[in-house]
Parts: structure tokens; C-alpha cells; sequence
């Protein structure tokens, strides 16, 4: 009776299509003569699972005294019992990091003050952080070892193959974090081998490059072996082949952590642990560093993401916003590439800070705009708190969180907009076989949503196009009647759909031949603002030379106040852009220089397909921008989604396969909006003018 | 008739107390038909004046052919005439600078085209950005006089010494912007004078130092004259005695914008001009920037400031927020530091962007916010606008900014709002002689607030500590139940209320002396993080050995989870702090680090004043942070203003002469909120449960 599973569209539970609807419950914190009442009340709520981290540093307070049910707080397996008998699956997340506001974010202080070698490394060698391990340093996997061996012993009879609740095993939690946000990758020399023949940079070095030759080319170095070889940090880029050198070490710790997860993978196996393993990225932006991890995991493996909107009063935003659903949908649309069901692993359940609030309003609408933009499951951190175990808390002695329920059992405001959003995905699971109507095929390459960290400072460097990816196009669209959806250039395209590259200088052979392979075969695609030159590793190339017969261009020069578009007159706000010297072989100009008239776009026919490029990127400001890219879109044949004639209102149009629909509609604004909606896909519908409240996602089913 | 005129506490315009409501209105923009008509609408929305820039691009359009009057879009004449006539007072701006999204900020394309010398420079003599001039070079400053003698010829019948509308002058705009927004100071080795005996540069040194021995001691330089000096980029400080070159620079570079501030105004003299003259500071992180200029400006010189909440997607926030709150609060009070009503000469009437719209809640509870919050003079940008003059726009053919009123001419949904706030300033005029009441004041010496740049990187450096003080001490007073304003050390001290010094280590010896003055005249000083250990030059400096007999204090020492306060408890949140090892002799300890007992705070009697010291800094999270700073307040005797049950739910009481009151209960948020509050203030009132709408800020007469 494995009454969990899941695919690339949506979860089945127990032999139905439903939602996961997991909550943080913490047996370390809430009363366990709490435990049942509050699982009840989670069960009210629309709850099918619970999720718990199961700390080291609780359950190994002294090295080799490992504990479990010797007090309340370390009851896991009464926990499991009972949350069994309330018919709670459970999601169980043994870190080894788990932060959740513990100290040294949940590892016992003992390993760092008895093994400081596990530190993770700066560039210069120097530790930069308190609690930061180097995932792959032995000493630290052979202490993680003897903890997830106790950690299986406790878990085995409870997993789901042997008839027990637990239907799901994260490993560790928001990997690189405890890296990067604290100023650097690893480069623990014993981790990473440098300087030994076998070590792992070296070997991974040697298998990219075959000779030291190769190798000394590309970072224009004299090195005499691979061993020799050490990586620079970031900030010390300055040439190409410097940006060579940190671009691989940025491949190879994301390979180090593909490795350390499947590690800890192996160990749950080999324990005896079987069933679905999952992660999460710590946010949306994150999500572009684990397609090695989700290779080298994989069936069976679930990347999730965590989607906060507010932690405290130094993040961007105290509310959802249309910033926020632009991240949300990246992050499902991602997820959903790699062959996930969008999961919000931790999706907020209230925030560890008192100010700024979060309030009911506030709260739902993050739901609504989570599930709108694509989420297939969740796990609300946290459901409910209480009272830390003695010493393990870092910013309370009680970890109320402004809980859905709170630390001390009341039920918080908040708890009303999470029942109410458990019946609305109770009464609408058939959207799990449901997917979100996209007119259009945001076309992106990994490496572009990765490599703000070592890419060259070109006009069209990738970190300069996500930015234009993510403020440009995509939030564009969604104040057209086009609906994006974003879909790896090397995956599979409809062809059906117009493909939009927002095009990085580098780009892969096969993303570049991918694309061309599209167009050629009767696709319509829209390249802005320059089309590829260089491979990832900034060595020149280009597949479109028999595309661009007789065309040259000139990046980066200045350009406006205004571009002229045909069809649509003056539009603002770009004011840098790749010219167009001389059009290709059969090309007509679509867009220009209102000043100068030189060439900013075109239109080209190339085998069945069609192809516009504009030389422009643009952060969206104003509404012209939104009727150029209508008409560059109406020019490829694409079909339009929803019109809504208030274009800061957004809305999310979904289908299933039997035709029924859905429409959300998005108002993330702390004030009242109108609008007249018209659905143009399934036939056309126009729907009376709708008063939106502020922070209002409304559902209509059509 | 001179009906305008300000003081420190507000404006009386035509006789009476009145709330300056000043409109942008570009006559350059608006239809000439259609100026009565969007007058008479800014009458009924409460307006008194009307404000616009006068730029020079739109009235020199070639190099010595200046025009006024042969075009509707250049009559200046005929919108102050009618002005006049609509009995609207007028406020101009004739720049140099407008920005206002023209053509090179608005000062004339020909300017850069034939006189590129005029440019600012960074510290390798590169110009880094196409229209920042170098306000002091010859050249622009000999165009620009040309422009501004023809500026006076027309404005002169119409000035108010005259029977005219024009109230006052503003002179260029947002000063500093043009340059650091784009990166750097101006180094403009002709406007500097580096390598001159007589330069400015060489000239200021002279002055500071007397010696060149002096000079190369500070520096730890070997230069054989003042002229041989040149200064380095914020970037390139390394050691404390580059610290001091970047600050020298700093302060020389603002005394240049004084200089410049000062000539315009003597220009406007020569040529017959009186009457006030006002600058805006771009925002209030700038206000800072100008304690020079005001002293320059002298008397009848209003400094501003401009309070935008959003312009465009990439801002923090998209509505008003506590945040924003805070910025306006320490914007009204350093501008009446500085002797000023505090007027928001730019308070948004909208944007330049479609999206993020501006909706009439959020734009009602911004001006409603400002007023609680110690406005008394304001000009919505834009009030109304209309097509660009041809080629001189930026961002759009027609100027719309969806402002109040829309450029078409239809009023916008926001008019509602800015009328009703109309209204509300009409019926409590009285506020212009109220003040806001605070229980304590928060000390500051402007250096803190603008050293960001040249600043060491010590554990209390300036901008650390400035830091603090917002995110920290502000924002924490306002979730208490003692209400904050902000105080310059060196000005005048209240005796009766406590002061709280958020503490850098490099103080002046005036800031220290009158600190010390406080106290031992009677005063209770809280004293945070630590004790000033330097002058604003880096050198040791401390005033306070007397008081601290015995006492040694160690910096940045790891604390916490919690640290323990006497009638408090634990309190989270602190995680670094100065310890004191020794007591001063007579000192009570108050507060403990949880976990080792070292002390964190101690209370001490000095002279007839009591001190308390706490060596912590945090960014306000939690409310127990709240309750330590009212025990602390408490010891002190201060007197409790007004108590929210909701610590999210802020407060703002005014009061007059005659004991007329005013609460201000803001809910900044997008959510609903609920308070009961308790006003201790004037006797103690209990008001009853309130709800509170988004973003509602509602007015209680008490």
C-alpha cells in the first residue's frame, strides 16, 4: 500500500490526484500533550502530511550519545505513531543541516569545536563561517554516517514500504546556503584534493580537459600537472580565461554537491530506507544549481523549492507581490523542467520575525499565487511551534514562528486563510492533471540562471539577460494577453508555440542547434537581444551563420529615447541595444532608431519557421513594451491567452485534459484593482468587470 | 503683500498657519487650454501653489537663442499670469538641473556637444556619465548665468515683492544626484584645481591642515605641497590614513556644492530676484549631504526633500511601509535639525511607471504617513502633466506619469485621494503650529549619517551604527510605547526627556562634550553600542574617561543566543556586542550575555543625570527587543506616549500650544489590522478596539 507517488504533472495520494499539503510540525518543539490536537486541527485544515526535521544536534547532544525517546522532545518515534493513527503521512527531514533558527543550524556544536578541519574553506583558505561544513570532508561524512545509521534504525518500521507513514526523506536542506550566503563556495583543500594526484579537482579538471595542455590554453596559464592547479576566486576575475577558471570550479562544487546528496542517498539505502528522497532549494533564484544533483539522484527524486516572501524587515518586500509571482513562477516552471511537480517545500506558515507581520491577507494571497503560477504541493513552515529544547534555540526560547497554529496551541488569524485554501485544493484536485495555459515559450539554458558569479562583463554577459529574462520578458507577458512559460531551450518544444530566446553572448552547441533545430523545422522564434558567439566556455561559436547570411551587427550602442516598432508606433525605455548594420539575405525591418532609423529588428523566414530578432532589453515600465511584445507575438502566430484590460492585474488560465478551466486572478497589491477580462483561449469568453480587493487572487472556474 | 513665509515649525501663507500644497504643473507640458481648468481642479483638491521646473533645454534650444512666450510650450509668462489670476501661489525651478525624465536632465544637448570639458570626472579623469556636469567649471557656470539672467528678465514682474504669484526659487535639483548615482564624486581637475597653488582643492587642505607636514602626517603621505595632493576613490582606502583622504575629499567635494548652491542664489540677487529660496535633497538618505549648504544659503532658505515610495518594479517596496515610515520620520526630523519646516518638495502624484501602479490607497496613506510623521509643506510630483516638447522627452512622447490629474485631462483615481487629503489639511491647519510629541530623543551628529563612503571598517563604524539607528533604534521606539525623535547632538538638548545616542567610534569632541553636558547637567543618556573612542578624523578622542574611571570594554564579541535583562528576561536578536570587563566604579550591571555572564549594560549616576550603557546593536525582529528598550526608558524616566496592544500598528501624537491633540494610528501594511491603544500623554485616554484597513492611516481627534 504505497499510497504516495508522483510524477512530472502532480501527486497521488492514497490512489486519488490530490495535493500534498504538508505541515511543518516540529516533535522537538510542540507539547506532545499538544500533538494530537493540533494534527487534528492540521487534518481541518486541509492537511495530508507533516514534515519535521529531525535535528543531530537534538538527538546527539555529546559524540556517541545518541538519544532518542529518552524525553518528550526526542520522541520521534511516538510521533510517528500517532501522526500514523491521525492517517498523516510524514515527510522527514534528518539535515544533516536543518537552520530552522537552531543552533549551528541543527549540527551538535561538539563536531566543530573537536573537528574544526570540517570547515568549509575561502579561496585563502580561511574558515568564514562558524557552522559551515565541507559537505564532502571525511571526518564530517563519517560522523553525518553514524547519526543517519541511528537516524534509520528509529525510522525504519514507520516507512510506508513497511506500512508506515513516512512517505518522503529529504537530504540535508537549502545545499550551497551555508556557503554562498556567507560569502564564498568551498575550497577545503582536503575536500577538494588540490595538489593530490587523485584528488576530486583534479580528477574533475583532468576529465574535462584530457592534457595539462588543454588545460593551460584555456586559463592561459604554465601549469605543470592538474594537481597544480587552484581555483581564484570570483572577485579575481579579470580576463576570460580567468573567467574560464571560475566558471569550472563553479561546475565542479555544484558537481560536489550532486555527489555529497547522492551520498547521503546511498546511506538511507543502504540502511534499509526506501521511497521517494527529496531536497529543497532555498528559493526560486537556487533552483538553477541542481541539475546535476537531480541527474545524479535519479528516479524517484523530488527538487523542491522554498518560497518565502517576508522573513524580516530588511527583505525587499513585507507582502506578495508581482515581483514575488514572477520568482514563484520561474521557480514551478523550473522545477517542472527538471521533471518535478512544482513543490514549495517550504512555503510560508509565518516568519520568525515579529515585524513586519504576516497577515491573513497577505497570507492567502501567497497561497492562491503559489497554486495559481503552478505549485503542486507544499509544506508550510511551519504549521505549529513551541518551546525549544534547552540550549538549541538561536532566536527564541520559544519558537512560536506567527504559526498558523501558535507555539502556545491558539489558533492564530492566520490559520483561517490556510483552511480555507486546504478546501479550496480539496474541491479542486483535478487541477493536480491540470497545467497552467501558456501562449508562449520562454526558451532559457541553466547556465544562464547560474552565472552571475563567473561571467565576463559583456553587453549580453547571462547574468545581464536573466535579469532581462526575468524584469524584461517575462513580467512583460504577464501584462499581455500572451501567457509565458518558461522551457529549457534543449528540452522538448512544442513547435506549435512561438519559442522567445532572451540570448546570452554564450550559449551551449547544442542549446544554439536546439533552437535553430525549432525554427528550421517550422517553429517560430523571437531572439533578442543579440544572437550567441561564444560556447559556455567562451570560445567562439556561432551555428547561425547560414541563418544570418550577409548581416552584421553592433552591440551595445545607444540607441532612443524612442524605437520605432511597426505596427505599433514610439515605445520607451531601452536605450542601449544591438544595431543591425546589414540585414541578412531576405529579411525585412520591423524595428528601428526613431532618432537615427538604424535597424533594431527584423523578420526573417527561415525554412517553415519564422524568426524576429530585437536588438533591445528593457526592465518593463511601461505599456507600450507590453503591445511591442503583442505584436512581435501576433507576427509568430501565437494565441492569445487572457486580455485583461487593467494590465496590472495578472491572471493564470488552467486546463486539463478534458477541457474543464480555470482562471486565476491576481491582484498582489495592497490596493483595490478593476478589470474587464476576456479569455481568448477555448473559444472566448468576456467576463463582467471585477472588483479586486487588495492582496485578492480570485478563482473562476469557466 | 508678502503672503508666504516659513519658520521652523511651519509656513503662513496669505496671513495664516497653512500647510504649503504645492502641484507640479510643467506649463511646458500641460495645454495651454486646458491650464484654468487643471488649476481650478488643484484648487478644489486643497492646492495653494503651483510648482514647475523652467529648463533651460526647452528655452535654449541653440546656444544663444533663448525664447520665452513664441510658443505655447515656452509661456511662462501667460501660465504665471494666469496663476496669479487663480490666486495660486508659484514656486519655480529653473534648474540647471530638472531631471523630470528630459533630454539630459533637462539642461541643453548643445552644452555637451560643443563643451565637453564641462563634464564630471572620477578620480581617473573619465567622464561616467553623459550629462553630469561639474557645477563649478567656468564654462557651465558662464552658460548657465547667461540662461539664468534670461530666466530673472522674465520672472521679475512676477515675483511677490512685486505683486506677483512667485513665492519662491529653487536652485538646481537633487544636488549630487547626477553624480553619485552614477558612481562617483566629480573630480574635475579644472573645477577642483589639483596641481593649482590657488585650486579649491589645494586651497581646502590649506585651510584644514596649515602645514604641509600636517597634511602628510594625517595621510601618511611624503607630498611636498598642497597642490601636489590629489584625491582617492572611496574604493581605494585601505588604512585608516586613507580613511581620512577619502573623508577630506568628501567634505571638500560638499562644500563645493555649496559654493555652487550659493552662487546660483547670488546670481538670482544680482538680477533682482528676492524672496525665499529652496533645494530639495533627492531623498532623505541625503539630507545629510547638505548642513553646509544650508549654512551657506542662510536665512529664507527652505531645504526639502523628496519622499518617493516607488518609482518602477526594481524599488524595495511597491506602497508605503513601515520602512518607508521610518525614512520619512528621519527625513522631517533632520530637516528641522536643520532649522527647516519639513517640506517633501517631491511627494509622489504619481509615477513615471505603468507598473507598479500608484492606487489611491497607497497614495492616500503616503500623504497621510508624511503628515503624521512631521510634514508641513508639500508639492505632489507631477500633478498633472502633458506631451513633451518634440525631442525633449525620455521616457514617452506624452507625459502622463499617471498622475492626479491625467495628462488627457481626465482625473485619475488617485485625485480622490490627494483631495480628501486636501480636505484634511484644511480643517487642522491648526497642525502647522502643532509638533509631534516624543518621549525621548534620539542623538546623532550628521557625520554618522553620511560617512558610508569614507568610513573604516571598524565594529561600531559610522555606517554600521547609522544603520542601527534606523533599523534598530527607530523602528524599535515605534513598536514601543515612547515615541522617537531625532536630536543633533550639538543642538538644543531637552533635559526633561531622555537622549539615546546610538554611538559611532569616531566622534567629534563637540558631539562628545555636549552628550557629557547632558548628562552631568541632569540628563539620563542610554548610550549604544559603545563609547566614542576617536574625532571624526580618526584620531583618538574620548571625553569620557572621567565618567568611565575603571572601566575596560572589548568590541565585537561573540554573544548571545540571549542576552539577559534585568526586568526583562531573555531577549534574542544579539549576536556580537562590546562587553565590559570591568565596571566603572559605581555602576549597576543591567545586562548579562545568557550563557557566559559577561556584562552587556550597566546603569551609572553622573553628576545630577543617570547613564545607562548597552553594548548591544540588533535590527528590530522581535518585540521583546521592544520590551528592553522600555525597561530601559523606564530607568530613565521617560514619559510613555502612547501604547498600541498591536506593536505593528504605529502612532503619531501632536500636539499645540493650547493642548489640542492629534493621534495618527498607521497600519503601513497590506493586511487588515486590529489595536486597542492606551495615550499616557495628557492625561491617559483609553480609545476603544480600532480596525484598521490596508494601508489605512486614521486621524483621532483627542
Amino acid at each position: 500500500m504505497n499510497g504516495f507517488s508522483f510524477d512530472s504533472t502532480g501527486f497521488r495520494i492514497d490512489g486519488e490526484d490530490r495535493y500534498l499539503v504538508s505541515g511543518e510540525f516540529h516533535y522537538f518543539r510542540v507539547p506532545k500533550a499538544d500533538w494530537r490536537r493540533r494534527m487534528q486541527l492540521f487534518r481541518e485544515a486541509g492537511g495530508n502530511c507533516l514534515a519535521t526535521y529531525v535535528p543531530w544536534l537534538i538527538h546527539e547532544p555529546e559524540e556517541g550519545d545518541i538519544r532518542f525517546g529518552d524525553v518528550d522532545y526526542r520522541d520521534l518515534a511516538g510521533f510517528l505513531a500517532l501522526a500514523q493513527e491521525m492517517g498523516l503521512k510524514v515527510l522527514l527531514r534528518p539535515g544533516p543541516y536543518q537552520y530552522s533558527e537552531l543552533d549551528c543550524a541543527g549540527l551538535p556544536g561538539w563536531l566543530f569545536r573537536r573537528y574544526p578541519e570540517v570547515l568549509a574553506r575561502d579561496t585563502d583558505g580561511n574558515a568564514f563561517n562558524d557552522f559551515a561544513v565541507s559537505y564532502l570532508h571525511p571526518v564530517f561524512l563519517a560522523k553525518a554516517r553514524i547519526y543517519y545509521r541511528a537516524f534509520a534504525e528509529q525510522v525504519r518500521p514507520f516507512m510506508a514500504e513497511n506500512g508506515g507513514p513516512v512517505c518522503m526523506l529529504q537530504v540535508d536542506n537549502e545545499l550551497t546556503g551555508v556557503h554562498v550566503w556567507f560569502g564564498s563556495l568551498d575550497y577545503n583543500r582536503e575536500t577538494m584534493g588540490f595538489g593530490e594526484p587523485d584528488g576530486r579537482y583534479p580528477r574533475w579538471l583532468r576529465a574535462k580537459y584530457g592534457s595539462v595542455a588543454a588545460m593551460n590554453e584555456a586559463y592561459e596559464t604554465r601549469l605543470r600537472s592538474f594537481e597544480e592547479a587552484r581555483p581564484i576566486a570570483a572577485a579575481d576575475r579579470k580576463s576570460v580565461a580567468s573567467c574560464r577558471r571560475v566558471k569550472d570550479y563553479h561546475d565542479f562544487y555544484l558537481g560536489t554537491i550532486a555527489e555529497y546528496a547522492g551520498l547521503l542517498a546511498s546511506w538511507l539505502r543502504e540502511d534499509g530506507l526506501g521511497g521517494p528522497i527529496c531536497h529543497n532549494s532555498a528559493n526560486p533564484g537556487m533552483n538553477a544549481l541542481f541539475p546535476e544533483t537531480v541527474r545524479a539522484m535519479g528516479d524517484g527524486f523530488l527538487l523542491g523549492s522554498d518560497h518565502y516572501y517576508t522573513l524580516n524587515q530588511s527583505w525587499e518586500q513585507n507582502n506578495p507581490t508581482p515581483q514575488y509571482c514572477l520568482r514563484v513562477m520561474m521557480s514551478c516552471d523550473t522545477l517542472r523542467a527538471l521533471g518535478m511537480p512544482p513543490t514549495v517545500l517550504e512555503l510560508p506558515g509565518g516568519s520568525p520575525s515579529d515585524t513586519p507581520p504576516i497577515l491573513p491577507e497577505d497570507l492567502l494571497c501567497c497561497y492562491m499565487s503559489n497554486l495559481a503560477l503552478g505549485m503542486k504541493g507544499l509544506n508550510y513552515y511551519v504549521y505549529t511551534g513551541g518551546p525549544n529544547a534547552p540550549d538549541t534555540g538561536t532566536t527564541c526560547d520559544v519558537y512560536d514562528y506567527n504559526a498558523l497554529v501558535r507555539a502556545d496551541g491558539s489558533l492564530n488569524g492566520t490559520y483561517a486563510s490556510a483552511r480555507a485554501f486546504g478546501a479550496f485544493m480539496a474541491e479542486n484536485s483535478w487541477l493536480q492533471r491540470a497545467h497552467r495555459v501558456a501562449s508562449v515559450q520562454v526558451g532559457f539554458e541553466w547556465n544562464t540562471l547560474r552565472c552571475r558569479d563567473y561571467d565576463p562583463d559583456l553587453p549580453c554577459g547571462g547574468a545581464k539577460i536573466a535579469h532581462f529574462l526575468e524584469r524584461g520578458v517575462l513580467y512583460t507577458l504577464m501584462c499581455s494577453r500572451f501567457s509565458p512559460e518558461m522551457t529549457p531551450v534543449c528540452g522538448r518544444l512544442d513547435p506549435s508555440r512561438p519559442l522567445i530566446l532572451p540570448c546570452p553572448s554564450a550559449m551551449s552547441a547544442e542549446a544554439q542547434d536546439a533552437a535553430l533545430h525549432f525554427l528550421k523545422s517550422g517553429g517560430n522564434l523571437l531572439v533578442m537581444p543579440a544572437f550567441p558567439e561564444t560556447d559556455l566556455d567562451f570560445h567562439p561559436l556561432s551555428r547561425w551563420d547560414d541563418v544570418l547570411r550577409g548581416a552584421s551587427f553592433l552591440h551595445d550602442q545607444a540607441v532612443g529615447p524612442a524605437v520605432e516598432i511597426e505596427g505599433v508606433g514610439r515605445v520607451f525605455g531601452i536605450s542601449r541595444a544591438t544595431v543591425c548594420e546589414r540585414l541578412p539575405e531576405g529579411a525585412t525591418p520591423i524595428a528601428f532608431d526613431a532618432r537615427t532609423g538604424r535597424v533594431l529588428g527584423f523578420e526573417l523566414s527561415v525554412g517553415g519557421g519564422r524568426l524576429i530578432w530585437f536588438g533591445g532589453t528593457w526592465e518593463m515600465t511601461g505599456f507600450p513594451q507590453a503591445q511591442m511584445m503583442e505584436r512581435f507575438l501576433e507576427r509568430l502566430d501565437a494565441r492569445p491567452c487572457v486580455a485583461s484590460s487593467n494590465r496590472n492585474v495578472f491572471t493564470a488560465l488552467w486546463t486539463d485534459e478534458i477541457g474543464r478551466r480555470m482562471l486565476f486572478v491576481l491582484n498582489p497589491y495592497s490596493g483595490a484593482q478593476r478589470t474587464r477580462l476576456h479569455v481568448f483561449e477555448g473559444g472566448g469568453v468576456a467576463l463582467d468587470e471585477m472588483a479586486l480587493r487588495p492582496m485578492e487572487v480570485r478563482a473562476v472556474a469557466l
